[in-house]
């Protein structure tokens, strides 16, 4: 069993969370100036552990370990949404960094290091995974190009911020063997369960979609109900069919959401004119998507026109993403060895794996999230857990060094 | 039969709908420089007809027969809402200018003259049938001190415009014997009947009730179905049940309708913490109304913390109206003296007779709305109804005039 200096892991979080703090969390958007210093920080620290440290022009940190001509690439990202935690992303890069730290420590020789990595706006204040896919070779010029934060801001204006760094830290798929990633849960599986450790089978894929109504508007009072076309009670029919009807089709892990709804004009007396809701709905299968975006098309298709027009078009859609089996029993093989047995869960998030995972075998690892809170300043993970988390963590960083045939190259 | 001259009241009609004019419709909000206009208009025009005419220093326009010493009170109002339609008021307006007019001319004597009114801010910029209301002593001076419009100006500010005019006009139990008013129905039931005059059975009551829930916000991909206190799910869930339980137990026409829905903090990816609906109902039946008000308040009351607190208040309750039948009955015997069996219907909109119809006998009728539209400049009625209307409510108040003992006071 790999040893760390837990103390350590705690004191460097709450160093780190000095550096754009908010109240009790962490305002930290990719590029601001703090999200900077955040990441000038991480490349002394990695120097300080023997790590070839340095920022790019993409804003991504990368520690590469000067004596291996192969590695593990371990790591997460320290950028946060706004007002948000001092854990999300953070904890994953702190890990990370200990676990390279107790690899150099250990001198246990292997013909394998540890580089480190803290990704660029994960948050997607104006990409989503904007590090992670750059540093994969997987994003086009033109949507780097289209880029903007909500205030307008481009994102090829905010990189100039780093644009006197060091040229585009790349994924080497000879180097790399594979990808380790830790983070919060941000979800409340784990402590409703009272476990500490989760291994993530997969990343969930994500339909979003609009729905609209378009009827007319009526005085609400001299128009008798059935002279009516009335785009708002479409869609509370429309939804009360999601909530009754999803359950049945939906598989065990699928979940589900009507996040917005609105009327117009707005009025107590004016019967709705129009009508619009976002339904979104995840699951690790496309299959379940498919089915579930399948049975959605033939309701809406049914009820247009019966006597509103109703149409429905998807926003967004976002592939499952399935993670390494073998190096994911790894994590719970490290947990197993020090008494724990991890669960196993989807991961309802996105994170940087699920663009790592389509070049190199990849593997993700949860510890709990206090009340399931994260993208708040009330996130938390208590000091033991964090601790325990990180020997896990370092563990099957050091199994995986010491084995990586266990895992196959994609 | 008493004749009117149908071109003088479409010329009236269409020379008023010049002081304000927008587009195809009028824009006259209560109080603005055009509303005043168009009632110094009305006071000339009554004047030229013989009656005692003057606007008072609360904007309502009163025309007084100075033959007679017991008259029956007619009239609407002349302001409209913002960009609104061309009929609605001044219809009732122009039908009590003409059905004056018609008296004087048909020299028939008669003890009971004709009084015209126009109340002032019918449309509620600043408060709902202030005109009507004041007129009749039926309002606190706290509600004009508090009364203000959207953009915040208050009703004090706006009495300005006419703070050099006459008197306050008041409503006489001695003179006053009835209150006939005419007005488009600004529904669709005549013109889908194919019929040309409705008597008004009486106006609706409405009860305006906001319901809102209070859940939790949770991340919609990571926190289970099963772990989610959904606000908007419940909000879902219960209006569904409105569209589902309320025909159970309304009345052949009771209307209601949700106007307007919100979740918080609306993101698609947010399960929603907190949600309003804004549910109104009315009827001509009190008893229907508190029926329904008491379905709901037990739905609320059972969802309440199942998981997700729900709670309703309600934010305005406004009684049903009688009008008095003999009164109607002699509209409809009016209709019938022409040929046209009228309907009967109830007033889904409130009017200035609501008020007057508390303190004497009062009747209204409708003429057709094209398309049912009104408050909006397609607002229209074709120029054969108007006119067919006007021969009708000049005949009723012909009757009214002659036997007045037919309707009793009250």
């Amino acid at each position: 069993m790999i040893s760390i200096n837990g103390d350590r892991v705690i004191s460097d979080l709450r160093e780190l969370a000095t550096i754009g703090a908010f109240q009790t969390g962490v305002d930290r958007v990719a590029f601001s100036a703090v999200d900077i210093q955040a990441r000038r920080w991480l490349v002394e620290k990695l120097r300080q552990a023997g790590l070839e440290g340095s920022l790019d022009r993409a804003g991504n940190v990368l520690g590469r370990d000067p004596k291996a001509a192969k590695a593990i690439l371990v790591g997460s990202h320290t950028d946060t949404v706004p007002k948000g935690g001092w854990l999300d992303g953070a904890l994953g890069v702190i890990y990370a960094l200990e676990a390279a730290r107790s690899a150099f420590k250990s001198g246990e020789t292997s013909a394998v290091g540890v580089d480190v990595i803290s990704f660029a706006d994960e948050e997607g204040t104006f990409l989503s995974c904007f590090g992670s896919r750059i540093f994969c070779g997987d994003i086009a010029a033109s949507e780097i190009e289209a880029a903007k934060s909500k205030d307008g801001t481009r994102l090829l204006q905010a990189l100039d911020a780093v644009a006197n760094e060091a040229p585009h830290h790349r994924i080497d798929r000879e180097r790399h063997l594979c990808f380790l990633e830790a983070h919060i849960e941000q979800g409340p599986r784990l402590e409703a369960a009272g476990r500490r450790i989760a291994v993530v089978t997969g990343l969930v894929g994500i339909r979003r979609l609009r729905v609209r109504a378009f009827g007319r508007a009526d005085h609400a009072g001299t128009t008798p109900m059935a002279m009516r076309r009335d785009a708002g009670a479409t869609l509370i029919n429309f939804a009360a069919w999601v909530a009754q009807e999803f359950p049945k089709h939906a598989g065990p892990d699928t979940v589900w959401n009507i996040g917005s709804i609105a009327f117009q004009p707005g009025a107590a007396n004016v019967v709705p004119s129009q009508s619009e809701l976002v339904l979104e709905f995840r699951d690790t299968s496309a299959e379940v998507l498919d089915l579930l975006e399948g049975l959605v098309s033939a309701r809406v298709q049914a009820m247009n026109g019966q006597p509103v027009a109703v149409a429905a078009e998807t926003i967004s859609r976002i592939a499952p993403a399935a993670m390494t089996a073998s190096l994911g029993a790894m994590i719970s093989d490290a947990a197993s060895s020090v008494g724990e047995t991890a669960m196993h869960i989807a991961s309802g998030a996105g994170h940087d794996a699920m663009f790592v995972a389509r070049v190199i075998p990849s593997a993700m690892m949860f510890v709990p999230s206090m009340g399931g809170r994260s993208h708040d300043i009330s996130e938390n993970t208590s000091d033991s857990d964090i601790v325990f988390g990180c020997r896990v963590f370092a563990e099957a960083v050091a199994r995986a060094r010491k084995n990586p045939q266990a895992f196959a190259a994609k």
